[in-house]
């Protein structure tokens, strides 16, 4: 059951886990198959039952910069959906056949006037996910920093 | 007045700002001065009402990393204050005397009791906010990686 495991639902009581399971639908999605392309209008997020996702960018139509890889565990993507402006900034293709549950942002809006709460506790989530990350960037700015350095002065 | 400026502060009511306010408390920082460390536990956020702080990243006692200089019109230091582990990530110095508004954590969280719609629409403009970073950030790895490509190229 891949709710559990989801950072984006932890802290959410079992009701409201029963209330989000009730708005997902499944979806299948074959290998090489696109789920999504960047700047596209961000109307779902997707959470990965099976199989895995491969977020990547764009540079040209030659080149390709590989993102991150999500898998089941703890497997979301399509977190534009969740904030304005809801435009997805990667693009994301199945790198296997996958089995995804699908959540429509229009019905994530009309939970937040049923359930406040809900969307809140999500938010937040998202909010620390997102904050983590750009701290582990700026770490990785410091190592690279200290590399330099020690390369400058040994 | 700040209040309105600030990207934490969109969408929210009149009578919301309102409670905001009455939560907050002015301080003056001195020029030079640490508002806080890095890896302490974050207890309060701020909104800069006058003068700049600086965010910076301690590498060793030698060297520091600037981040970022934060200034009155959109002007928020602490952010760590709102998601947990609460813990600040990067230091903030006064760069000039400064004057300060106040928030604590602790505040926050009892008005999350009295009015959980205030704290969410808070929580979305922050992962908003920092979604938006990690497209920047993205953004610059395309650019190297395009002037990489380039250099390699021709």
């Amino acid at each position: 059951m891949p709710f559990t495991s989801c950072y984006l639902f932890e802290r959410l009581s079992t009701p409201q886990l029963e209330r989000l399971k009730s708005i997902s639908r499944e979806q299948k999605i074959q290998k090489g198959q696109w789920l999504f392309r960047e700047d596209q209008e961000a109307e779902h997020f997707y959470l990965i039952k099976d199989g895995a996702i491969e977020l990547l960018t764009i540079v040209d139509e030659k080149i390709e910069i590989p993102i991150s890889m999500v898998r089941p565990k703890n497997g979301l993507v399509g977190i534009a959906a969740l904030v304005p402006p809801h435009q997805y900034s990667l693009s994301a293709r199945a790198a296997q056949d996958s089995t995804l549950l699908v959540f429509d942002r229009s019905d994530l809006e009309d939970l937040n006037h049923e359930d406040p709460d809900l969307v809140c506790i999500i938010m937040t989530n998202l909010a620390q996910k997102l904050l983590a990350r750009l701290k582990e960037t700026r770490q990785e700015l410091k190592i690279h920093f200290m590399n330099l350095v020690r390369s400058v002065t040994f």
